[in-house]
């Protein structure tokens, strides 16, 4: 019987900070060469989609519900990895059982075939099922290809343990 | 066995009615405060996204094959709340059970998380599923960023009764 | 029992080719009237789209991964029917069954509810489980609504045989 199954789908989005303000750039819980994300977060748009995705799933709100919103929230300056673990906790405590998830990442940098493998290891590891990463750009329009930010869309399925 | 299961996708995206002509702001089966959408229906793009994610699951083609589109279609000034049940209908009497669905909203207003539990209630109530609605901004970036209209991505998980 | 169903999601996005340097256009597998799409592969989105959904809910990487990128990639010049049966036939090598597939096409044109069915054919026979089409556009917003280009989001559901 499958009637246990539900999926869940999460978007994010974040704009690449100012040149004159530089900031590490981490996406998919890993730290990339080239400049960040602005934003109160680690800007980590992979591991906001997902737990946006995570929350939807199990009808728990989503990262805002969570982690709150602007600089004075819990969520501010709060790592994806960290993030991540605690909304898998979450879901976890609910009853819910983690299958698998997949992530698209829209956007001209970081190049993410070089390392694939290592965030899927990472991203897996902090959900405890298969977390999949594809990547593509926009041939140079809208906002993620002038390079103005970087978009991610997660979707996932679980499975209610009752 | 799970051969039975399978999956949908929709998106919708909507335009801002222009201020001297507004228009009610209906979103997830809500009417909300502010400016609404310019269109030919009342521009629910939660429900819109959402009958093209269940239509698409079923193989039914999708709003424009059920409703038409323009002026004159049956679809025009029709609510978001009828549209989707004449969708759930249809597809039930196709055979199929809807299992979950999830939405992410894309856009600077309304902010869903005030009334998250009221449309979610209305949503999973006219789907006769648990649905999810989720929301996000996108930093000021894109269409959604500038506020000039608003989009939403659906996923549907339905069974087979065969 | 059904821990063994996976899902993934894939994006694509590409520019519509300059009219002084005009190009047919594929998409959905079929060939349409009207200009098509400029770079190294046929630019059929909807096929791009489902081929990373795919790889995605496997954990076999991403089209870049398995066509190349660029010019003198395996994938430049190659059709959007080649690359998805190619990519189906290692998904299934890999033990994966495909349960059902879903695309969302984003763009003024082509209009695909004219031929709907007959994409819809056309993928469900490359893919060996139904694949179903929906279409919209973003009421003149962004790059899809500026007539720039095209884009696709694509969800599939598989299922591991072991």
């Amino acid at each position: 019987m499958s009637p246990h199954i539900r999926n869940g789908l999460g978007f994010d989005a974040h704009r690449f900070a100012d040149e004159s303000d530089p900031k590490p750039l981490f996406l998919a819980l890993l730290n990339w060469d080239g400049n960040g994300i602005e934003g109160d977060s680690d800007g980590d748009v992979v591991a906001h989609a997902l737990i946006d995705a995570m929350l939807s799933a199990c009808s728990l709100g989503d990262i805002g519900t969570m982690f709150g919103v602007g600089k004075n929230s819990r969520g501010a300056g709060m790592h994806g990895d960290q993030m991540l673990r605690e909304t898998v906790n979450r879901v976890r405590g609910e009853g819910f059982q983690l299958l698998s998830a997949s992530v698209s990442v829209i956007g001209n940098r970081p190049k993410i075939g070089s390392r694939r493998d290592e965030a899927m290891r990472a991203l897996s590891m902090a959900c405890g099922c298969p977390v999949s990463l594809t990547a593509t750009t926009t041939d140079g329009m809208g906002f993620t290809g002038r390079g103005e930010g970087i978009a991610a869309i997660a979707t996932v399925l679980v499975q209610s343990e009752q």
